[in-house]
């Protein structure tokens, strides 16, 4: 990539006119939803039910929006009453090659079967993620991932290699081994979690190392809006002497967004996606709300209007890139089942992380949730050799929020530390 | 497959008769030869002492069998002068997208690079080691493995998904959670380690679960002896209710064999692999010796003419199976490495293994090895409630080796247990 020029994976595609990017969805969905008619059992009884059993019903945008939207809650249940892997299944069980499941952040974990189709498709939305970052075949990429049912970075793994850049696979192994092995592998590109990121530079201070020194140039961050958040990208890019992309994907709907060199939020890779922001309480359009995704490249197991439960706000100007991929602006600035009511104000733990992460001195925090009648009661635990540090935190907080949130300083290395998704949110 | 008739993976291969088998071997041979020596320094500088300087030279078998053999550690000073992959590569680092790393059992950790091509090709023998077993693609095949640096279950994974079975990766989890997880998804099909096989066993009977009642048919192994050892086969599948499947590979020559359904031996995949036994002292020709290999598959990183430390026989009958491959006869007989002199008798621990796992009783054991002058002098430590039963087992040594061997009890769940390859003999 020469500078100044940003790599564009497909131009053909990332660049299409708005017009042209709706009429290839269109055509894709359609050809989908024949498909998706004629074998899903959980989709057809769906769309029955919204008046649509034919694919000859659905002749424009206006049809697709009347669809029903599909939840998590309806999947879950649906595998509950039909175990193993439920009825959003488009072929028979023979046809499928690998089998997935969500981390169990938010409640059962639910399952997603795979064609040879669907996984070269995860390879190929995720080769668009690595070559959104600048990542080329002279690139040697580490996983330091577990490489189990959790589909996390597998995906990431696979487009790699589709990409044709060097994969590492280091699962099952400790930190400490890992960083050994990036430095004798010469690693330049670094995929996990923003949370993982950060807690390798620990380990390799404790050690002696600093991260700096490694031929790491580039970081890609999943699993957690990390990434998206300032204060957080700057120190892992201080950190690790790189540049720090973001990127967003589910389990249920796949590896939807991607940056590039302009960093200016997360485009959705509209040429695999339809994407639609609602209002989360009518489910009426909106610039600012829930991200909606209907997925274009995976027949044997869909996501049809899927809720992600993700809050998005998008971009207004086209990115400077060049690509007309929409964008959302800031990244996924929160889960909607994550928001807080502190004495009347939403206050969602990515904007708690935001200012913790600006004091350089705190390498790992807690926010305490208590329930006050129907509103939250905040605490938030921070690592702090010296307790005086605990003022100008919570002034921060006071300035972002407009109210005082309790901080209380905690001994370093007393909270916990996390490979994959970060659980910093405790009930009590 | 239809019951009698055991399933062949690739007919117009598997069954070629040894004119047409030299043939297509040469082929493959000379065309990778011609590639290598354009592009391997390795190889290039290797041959040049031998008197091979183009592919020309080669202009038929006596010319092989006067090419240089390869030794391990040649790669490890290699690797150790050129890091971190050292200069058996046939492409620039950029055609590769895979590194791979031994298990270190034996020394310094050798890496491999793979090509997406020699990639495929790992998952293609793979698949002809499932279907060998009788795998299809109603299969859910597990795989309790770290997917890590270490090849190990890799390829298996990648051949289920290339045969069109569910592959299920089940890194970074404890066997608990994997047992259950082998019942909740309807597992049939079991990939491990034997150790591993017969740890997930004593995990579910300590949970009160029958591992019988799980829908497993099938077991295939690697990395140990264990599955072509007789009483370790069948202790497998007793405690399984299914078949146990022997498969032997390195990752320095891939998956070159694979049991069929008559069981009868390893069958080397001459279709990918020449393989050569030879007398370990003088490097000539046996019935009885070391496996030496040459891999048809691997252009951008050749073995040729390995000498695999594996200890073989080769079988004299064809296969009833109607495969002309060549069988080695109960599968790898060991390490050459391996191998204790006890009173002037050659000792393997394959055999002590052997003898061991005929006593039901014993959950694990371990080799106690002393040396005494030039010698060895062996202690077998078993697991065994009762000490009484010490004297049938040494009864049982006297009678396999000729001599006496010590052997103590120690109390049960005392001795470790391995997710990989087991490492039982312990050197004092």
């Amino acid at each position: 990539m020469s500078a100044g020029r940003p790599a564009v994976f497909d131009r053909s595609l990332e660049t299409l006119a708005p017009e042209g990017l709706a009429a290839h969805q269109w055509r894709r969905f359609h050809a989908m939803a024949r498909e998706v008619l004629a074998g899903n059992s959980f989709v057809r009884s769906k769309w029955q039910a919204a008046g649509v059993s034919s694919a000859d019903d659905l002749r424009g945008w206006d049809d697709f929006r009347r669809l029903p939207f599909t939840v998590k809650r309806e999947l879950a249940a649906d595998q509950a009453a039909h175990p193993p892997f439920g009825t959003n299944l488009t072929y028979p069980l023979e046809r499928y090659v690998r089998v997935h499941q969500t981390s169990g952040t938010t409640g059962t974990p639910i399952r997603w079967l795979e064609t040879p189709e669907s996984w070269a498709w995860w390879a190929r939305c995720w080769a668009m993620v690595l070559a959104g970052a600048g990542v080329t075949p002279a690139d040697r990429v580490f996983f330091p991932f577990s490489f189990g049912l959790f589909v996390g970075f597998w995906g990431g793994f696979e487009g790699a290699r589709a990409l044709g850049a060097l994969a590492i696979p280091a699962g099952g192994l400790d930190s400490p081994t890992r960083l050994a092995l990036m430095e004798a592998l010469g690693v330049t590109v670094l995929v996990c979690t923003p949370s993982y990121a950060l807690h390798l530079v620990e380990t390799a201070r404790e050690r002696g190392l600093d991260p700096r020194k490694l031929p790491v140039r580039t970081t890609i961050h999943a699993g957690e809006p990390g990434a998206g958040i300032p204060s957080v990208r700057t120190r892992i890019e201080d950190a690790w002497g790189a540049r720090a992309f973001d990127h967003a994907g589910m389990t249920e709907v796949g590896a939807y967004s991607y940056e590039c060199a302009e960093q200016a939020g997360l485009h959705v890779n509209e040429a695999e996606y339809i994407a639609e922001v609602v209002d989360p309480g009518t489910g009426e359009p909106a610039r600012d709300g829930e991200l909606v995704l209907t997925n274009l490249g995976r027949v044997g197991s869909p996501a049809i209007r899927y809720r992600t439960g993700d809050r998005v706000r998008l971009a207004e100007a086209p990115c400077p890139c060049g690509r007309t991929f929409r964008r959302l602006d800031g990244g996924i600035r929160g889960r909607l089942d994550d928001m807080l009511i502190v004495r009347g104000i939403n206050v969602f733990p990515a904007a708690i992380e935001e200012v913790v992460r600006r004091f350089p001195a705190i390498d790992e925090f807690q926010v305490e949730v208590f329930r006050d009648g129907e509103l939250d009661e905040v605490r938030v635990l921070v690592e702090l050799e010296d307790p005086s540090g605990v003022r100008p935190i919570q002034e921060a907080f006071r300035q972002t929020f407009g109210i005082r949130l309790q901080v209380a300083a905690v001994p370093p290395k007393s909270l916990p530390r996390f490979e994959l998704k970060a659980r910093r949110v405790v009930r009590r």
